[in-house]
């Protein structure tokens, strides 16, 4: 059964159906809501449509729930599922699904599908994620909707009990909550980078030598940009494991709670440290390209050439040799081993490894 | 208890013995094929197996289900594991696990190990898929058979209940189903590109100019038909959703089902972005290799050389400088823009992605 | 409750009191060891703390397991959860967990968090595994431990019964097993391969031409070995099964059990494989280096400046062109399916391919 005729009830009428489930719908104006739901769908009144139903999904706002306090008798004992999302984290004091357990606690009410987008569900789980969360009290209930979401193509994941359900409503209003200080550090690094660099490279040999490189912009000034922010962005993830070390001797504890400021600070080292590869990785990939350009070839056949008009032999520099061929060598070496880091961060090989083998790596 | 003498039923009878188990095989000629088992099982007639036994591995041809109809009577109350699988898709109407449950409704029957290969079973869970999805109606026998794949060093998924085993027996005749068309595709486009590339970079200038240019086909001419081939995939990703959206426009409802071949090739959508970014991946490989090659350096000593006779010093051109600054450029975000939507295609960060967050990066 | 006063019961007493639990303390000298302690975590005498909870975590050593025994009375009925670590490996005949549930057989045992740090548990799951392995005979009594993990923050994973236990209290004490024996390999491989390629390159020319090459030896002799241990490696993963496809073909049997030396090696292929492809993409990113070093543009410009000055016009060298090109060529193709193997072998894909697609690709 499906309460609601809005664009969600209409999704999952579809799903349902296509599923092979019998779906009644109910509706407050059936005949007028029927021509939007599927043929095989049977959309009739309210009370008709719970009397039937053994599994309710519930899909009409928080605020129209206490509507449904004339069903509560033929509610008594069935499968309520809230699929409602807020608009807002943590917008009401407790949990839409709470909510609805308060108001009917006679029936057996599940949180679920509300991770799931309205398109999915219509179009059936393709690429993305997959999983439907789940969460109850009464497992008897919670294992029924769970294998209604694996025949409907999803793949159900136990959250626990009906406390969860707080946890489960914020997820699809979250936005990379945890990216984005690093990637606004990173664009501001960037920034002041790139101008200092700029400034040196190109406008300083402009004005005081009239020489003409604007040609470098897009390419070496990127490119020696790039480390910078690498760099102060992996000095970032390992100060302030320094830092916290330093509060515990300072304060003589281990069991005293960080500063906030801190505190933020750890929870985001990991994004920090890809970034921070991210753009090693870049810098990488920049600094190959270098001798694809036309203008290094034209540089080097000047070179050439002005080599051989004057006659000079001896363009062998020791020191100007070694030097590149070291920091390239150390250059690679660093980025294979940020590499491997970059690898255990990833959640599936972050779960095959115990604390012991992830801080060694670290 | 293992019914049956196949090879899956030897490698399951190895597998239980090492795996601490006390294994007994039940078979109709039980002298003959004791010396095919491990000592340490027991080789004996059937019914005498199955007395013994409280788990019963059902190691024997869904054509051959209906010879253990005799047993019923000492069946009744035991946990029967079916591991059979089909030669063919959807071959019965039923599953083989249904079929087993609707001979033998006093068991409990459980789906289960058919997604393992008799190799994997005999030599261990090593590398590849540890993974045994199990589905049954009855939880208690569910968890006892889950218990045993953990101890025989296999992950146990749950896939609910006996409704799932036809998906489950599907699964071990998969190859790479959602992969076929998407890299005919990319072959189809591949040849296509490289005939024309050829054509224009190595038989044109061999028929005007009798220049023999052939070294150029290995790398150069692949090195133009990939980014092509690229840039076409790429297209095809994001042309389905736009037609979709036509067709959802012109219908005037999101409720319409899609015609089929628009449903396939919106399934399809995610392989075809990977073997974009693959193409686009070697295209850079490609690239950076150009300046490595001889044939490169010996042009550039060409050119200085003919530079210095001719004392024509002014070889720098401006424009082409720029182009190649901004072709590089443009190509090196291109790329790591692309990378970062081939990272959100693994299962396990997709799987921590909520839709709002998978559709953003999209 | 938590009995205890280690590191290990602060930290969780800590967290508990975070994640919003009433958390009750037990201790022998409560007066003491009250101030270690969070305020709003109450420190009172064991037999006290046991009465006032119904899960109690016991985080003391198993050899004061037995001190526990006065208690026994309080315990019936409770959940006991054993968090206990062994300091090595299968150092105890039984596992902690089911020494403790010998010792109350009354209680209900669930062994779990063990596989967490303390440093983890105090300040919140931030990166890493967040996975808590939990199993049990018991099922209510697991299902109630795995929702405090969950309201902790933390992923609980049923592992099933508690012969399991054993295995759990092992993965703290494991440190990369896996990777130990092919890491030494490579390394032995590569400085036998290292110390050839420096002879050869450097200390052959210097003694019979007195030319001074040492520069080459940070990237051209390290570039020159790389190849060399990837191709041993990789010879090296797929030899065990030929071996054991002739050690089946001469014992005329699949089901005997191969030599321990062979089967060990079957174990590690894809630790070996995966070094393999590590020393494949390392090469492919300095051979990539080869042109941006100032060495190479030195040779290049001496070149065309000798070519200039001798007049020799024709240094295009058809054969030496063509080696290049397709030297290239095949190592591109070949590092692009090295890394679709590599790719393969990530946990979350792996799981996602049933047996014949990972053979297939294999």
């Amino acid at each position: 059964g499906v309460l609601g005729s809005g664009d969600f009830a209409r999704s999952l009428a579809v799903r349902l159906v296509c599923s092979g489930f019998k779906v009644v719908v109910g509706s407050r104006n059936p005949k007028r809501k029927a021509s939007l739901f599927p043929a095989a769908a049977e959309v009739t009144f309210q009370a008709e449509a719970v009397k039937k139903a053994d599994v309710i999904f519930v899909a009409i706002f928080r605020e129209h729930y206490s509507t449904l306090c004339d069903l509560a008798d033929v509610l008594v004992g069935k499968i309520l599922v809230d699929v409602s999302n807020n608009t807002e984290v943590n917008h009401h004091k407790e949990s839409n699904a709470e909510y609805l357990a308060s108001l009917f606690p006679a029936c057996a009410v599940v949180k679920g599908f509300n991770v799931v987008s309205a398109w999915t569900l219509q179009s059936g789980a393709r690429d993305g994620n997959k999983q439907v969360l789940i969460c109850s009290n009464n497992q008897e209930a919670k294992r029924t909707v769970a294998e209604i979401a694996q025949v409907m193509g999803f793949t159900p994941v136990d959250m626990g009990c009906l406390s969860s359900a707080c946890e489960i409503e914020n997820i699809p209003l979250r936005l990379l909550p945890a990216w984005k200080i690093p990637i606004f550090l990173a664009l501001g690094l960037f920034l002041c980078f790139f101008t200092y660099n700029l400034i040196r490279q190109v406008i300083h040999p402009y004005i005081r030598e009239q020489k003409n490189k604007l040609y470098k912009i897009p390419i070496e000034v990127v490119n020696t940009t790039l480390p910078c922010v690498s760099y102060v962005m992996l000095s970032l993830v390992y100060l302030p494991g320094v830092l916290a070390a330093c509060s515990q001797l300072y304060y003589g504890t281990k069991y005293r709670r960080f500063p906030d400021w801190l505190d933020q600070w750890l929870q985001h080292r990991k994004q920090i440290g890809l970034l921070s590869f991210f753009c090693a990785a870049l810098h990488a990939v920049y600094s190959l390209c270098l001798p694809m350009r036309r203008s290094h070839r034209y540089l080097l056949i000047e070179t050439a050439v002005k080599q051989a008009v004057e006659k000079k032999m001896t363009i062998w520099v020791e020191e100007e040799v070694w030097r590149m061929e070291i920091y390239i060598s150390v250059g690679i070496i660093a980025l294979g081993l940020l590499s491997l880091l970059a690898i255990t961060s990833l959640p599936s090989i972050a779960n095959s490894l115990n604390w012991r083998e992830f801080s060694f790596i670290q």
